[in-house]
């Protein structure tokens, strides 16, 4: 099959970005903003293009410091506490703070150190000359250099510029960029879609990142996979734009028009770039206005904003781009990364034992939640293969630290009922974050046994016992001083199309090789519970049809039920109501909460103990359907 | 003289705030801001008020991940590299990256592994399950929770939010602050100023710091110093505000109504906080509505709004207040601070030889360009005497590290020429920042020393030698490997009124006691020229009046003698000609740069060598006049 484009080739993103600004200059692209002369308040988040110098001393006359009396220092020279100075009321004049001095007077004394005598004033203190006088120019001398060129300006800068005289600045204009949408598939946002149809959540998206750049946003109308339709686009959008991000078409398929668009009617400077998510990014310049086709999957469209429009808006307004802050923290898991491309995994972050720990989320461009539930990014370079757990990394926050130190980091089984909580603590104190890493029970205790999360959600059965969680936590945490609370008992069971249209009874079907299953990935409790139970009628996991396909989540294996993926799949009761779907019980089971025993009393993960011990949160779990939440909270070892 | 307000105290910032937020529930004030319901474009920077779980599905249905051909997987289970199998068009459909996966396929084939016949396709490999396949709901399931409540919305959370259904969401409407200035001396801005005034910076400070925030600012017109007029302002704005910014008139001086104001027609919860600067704030409510009395020295305005206002207005909306990042930097030098308060002290930030090196700013209430050239704040707590120099300290950044990491730290005597290259060098590269922190001469060669400046520039005279800076460099940096660099000559003189109307002919005259003299700071090669000029002379510095009064800069010994408070002063020409002043000329001196000679490679001050260099420079600085460049950039050792 011939490829659409003429090239795709994988540049690192510095040489990319260079190449792009390399060709906006053959493009004829300014590489600065056009100049505007704006009032101060009408500057602010913008930047100056020329410095700003004083053109008048702040503050502009000598002042009282202080509220008291202004005097001449020289009349007091002989005051002392023995022999007390009196002046009469020409000698001195009573000041507030702020006030010009008096003509004549080099010193304030302190109102609490005036004694007043019937209109005269007695001093117990020589005044030194210029006492709690503020000088003018005391904040600018005139002439001074107030601002450099290429500041943005925040409101202190311009109440400084204000206060030495200064009405109004030269700044470069606000970029302006064009985010064009294209797709056949997409409809505007709100639209009633039908089967394939996607909604524009792109441009929204984009436009949003723009406008946080302190830029404007022109948000054009979806265009159709069709190349005239997309060059007309974006001429018209490039005519009034400083930028133009082409959404989606970026890549080499059938329907990837942009790099040809841009190479026909511009400069095609880059297309493909040794980033993931992002890879198939074109980067070029159509009438003397730069170009970026950003690829459609959302991850990849966020990252290629921020790694090439972001210096590219920031250079024409002549400053720096914005700068994530970062901070060291100990990989949760192994990490394997393709070499070649810069890996920008979105992590969530918490502080563990007193160390930060990084936990990765899921890395497909597509899952823009990743980016929403993400505290960080960890960018594997090119040249690596990974990183090894426990290994320290260097992370790109997304959120504050304090905000990461209010986040209680729970690692392990899925189950709804955490996520309720996380939103109850959350909207009783907004500080408090409660973040569920969902890897299955057995990667929660081994979370909690390497020190990388606070608490494990587990309902891990052991074949052997019929028990659950507890021998598991003797055979991998040994010799640990651990606490377990109960979270709840809950009814797993079968989860079915409605009205069970395909009869199914229970896991006995299963054998007959005539249901299609989806199941959960390895670890999970509810992996354990069915292989339990196909191991009690002896029926072999190869024949069961779908075995091997695995889903992280309760909801998503909901969820391939209620596509007609699969016929059923092991469940709570919950996710087959979330999707409208029938449900067969299979078993009743406790999930805990595991926890080392000194965290029982740490601060941080205290109001969740108050939210366990509260009836209305157990009311809402009981409404959630199959959940039984009547030990919540005790403690079971 | 008696308090014309009851009461002042010193709560402290975190008891003070506890103390206001308690009063605004007795004073009735909602604890949350009302909620509204906005379509996804228009939510994105307000909080949620609730949390928002996923109406379906994203993606909605399982699609193609890659560009290839949709196959059944059983279909191709024999397929291998020595025996490919054939399917005709009847068994796959061509799918692009995204399209839905056509009914009764199950995985797709990537375009590159499809060799095409006539029609049919062939395919060398199996292909798995599943494979190369997005799965619905990959990203979100429905009833999955999307976004906590209590959250700021970015541009990545509304458009997830967007793929999953939503298209509105519950959110508090942004809170509405009013900014209320006080004083009979204050004028709007751009107002031609008479003696006494001073224009309203304030107002335009913190109605852009609320906008900062994601409020809405309504500023109102300047109110006069009458208890009546302030009551009247502050009813009126807290009829339409959710918290009321009341500026200037906080403290316990005459014209200081804004606690009796409070008090009388509301609640007034807190007046004067162990905060430096800042002190003096008032905290209550009015009509239901928190009301914060800022004072108003420039400084302790915007802090106050940091410290008070912004917590307020994150519980108004749900969330929690926005966090500065920190990072340990070595204090450049001893620091005194009062003990009972907080000392809010600004410093600049470099790194210096691998470490982050803190030099504290000018400390004044009123000294906003302390605020301006902050790279950072140093919060000494209220228990501390101070901090030693080269203690480690933890500062909260207003910088991000990249561009404190691209500052080259200048410290020393304060030229001009080191103003406008930090301008051109800024100019040139928006991502370079020369700070100059003006301690004199002898500070800066003894900051080198120390390890605390990448640059110090000296023109300090040897009274022995008669040479600059060299014998300087012997005695307090022996051993050393160090590098001097020529920026210019300059002439020093004594700048004078304009027409030199006292008939001063130099530094003789200053013996006749005369002449009001004003001195640069002890350490200034400035103040040692004077004082060797003095020597040479036999004049006793006893003997000069003003002797004692110090400055810190040239521009501010001119400033002093244009506004008539001396009558000369030692310093460079240029400062002379910013006032337009006059000028007697009584030396021509080197001024050096003096640095570490490893520095001189150095890729961050590689550009000022470059500046140096350029003809272009030279020019601007021989404009200044007084200066002579002709030796720009030569090692001079």
């Amino acid at each position: 099959m011939a490829r659409a484009t003429p090239f795709i080739h994988d540049v690192p993103a510095a040489e990319a970005l260079v190449a792009w600004l390399e060709a906006c200059e053959r493009g004829g692209c300014p590489e600065r903003l056009p100049t505007v002369t704006l009032a101060l308040d009408e500057a602010i988040g913008r930047v100056t293009a020329e410095p700003v110098w004083a053109p008048r001393s702040s503050p502009p006359f000598d002042a009282a410091a202080m509220d008291g009396v202004a005097v001449r220092a020289s009349d007091t020279v002989a005051a002392s506490e023995t022999s007390p100075v009196t002046l009469p009321p020409s000698a001195f004049d009573v000041v507030d703070t702020g006030d010009p001095l008096p003509a004549g007077r080099d010193a304030v004394v302190m109102r609490e150190q005036v004694h007043e005598l019937e209109g005269d004033i007695e001093l117990r203190a020589a005044a030194a000359p210029y006492q709690h006088v503020r000088s003018i120019g005391e904040d600018v001398s005139a002439a001074e250099l107030l601002l450099p060129a290429g500041r943005r300006l925040r409101p202190v800068d311009v109440a400084a510029a204000g206060a030495a005289g200064v009405t109004a600045v030269v700044v470069r204009r606000a970029p302006r960029v064009a985010v064009v949408p294209t797709g056949d598939e997409l409809r505007p946002l709100g639209t009633e879609l039908r089967q394939g149809e996607l909604p524009d959540t792109n441009s929204l998206m984009l436009a949003g990142q723009v406008r946080e750049a302190g830029c404007e946003a022109a948000r054009h109308e979806i265009v159709p996979d069709e190349p005239a339709l997309i060059v007309d686009a974006v001429r018209d959008a490039a005519h009034d734009a400083d930028l133009v991000v082409v959404i989606a078409g970026s890549s080499a398929g059938r329907d990837d028009h942009t790099a040809a668009v841009v190479a026909e009617s511009g400069l095609l400077a880059v297309h493909g770039v040794a980033v993931k998510p992002g890879h198939p990014v074109v980067l070029g310049v159509v009438d003397a206005t730069p170009v970026l086709g950003a690829p459609g999957y959302p991850v990849s469209a966020a990252l290629t904003f921020d790694i090439f429009a972001a210096p590219l808006l920031a250079r024409l307004e002549g400053t720096a781009p914005p700068e994530m802050p970062s901070a060291p923290a100990r990989l949760a898991r192994k990490l394997s990364s393709a070499m070649g491309s810069d890996d920008w995994v979105r992590v969530r972050l918490g502080r563990v034992r007193g160390e930060l720990v990084a936990t990765p989320l899921p890395r497909g461009a597509g899952v823009l939640t990743s980016l929403v539930r993400a505290d960080g990014l960890l960018v594997v370079p090119a040249g690596l293969e990974g990183h090894h757990a426990g290994e320290l990394v260097d992370v790109r926050l997304l959120r504050s630290i304090g905000e990461i130190e209010g986040t209680i980091v729970a690692t392990g089984s899925h189950d709804l009922v955490l996520d309720l909580a996380a939103s109850m603590l959350r909207e009783r104190d907004p500080r408090l974050t409660l973040a569920s890493s969902n890897v299955g029970s057995l990667g929660g205790l081994t979370a909690l046994r390497d020190g990388l999360c606070h608490v494990a959600g587990s309902h891990l059965l052991d074949p052997d016992t019929g028990d659950y969680t507890l021998p598991w936590i003797e055979r991998l945490l040994p010799g640990r001083d651990i606490a377990v609370v109960r979270l709840v008992h809950r009814d797993q069971g079968l989860i079915v199309a409605p009205g069970n249209p395909l009869a199914v009874r229970g896991i006995d079907d299963l054998a007959a090789g005539r249901l299609r299953y989806v199941n959960r990935q390895r670890g999970a409790g509810t992996r354990a519970l069915l292989d339990l139970e196909l191991a009690r009628r002896a029926i072999d996991p190869a024949t069961v049809e779908g075995y091997a396909r695995e889903e992280h989540t309760h909801l998503a294996v909901a969820a391939a039920v209620a596509a007609g993926r699969a016929d059923c799949g092991l469940g709570v009761l919950a996710a087959a109501r979330a999707f409208g779907l029938d449900f067969l019980p299979v078993a009743r089971e406790p999930y805990d909460l595991v926890l080392e025993r000194d965290s029982l009393e740490d601060p941080l993960i205290e109001p969740l103990w108050e939210l366990l011990a509260d009836p209305g949160f157990a009311e809402h779990v009981r409404e959630l359907g199959g959940y039984d939440p009547s030990e919540m909270g005790r403690r079971v070892a």
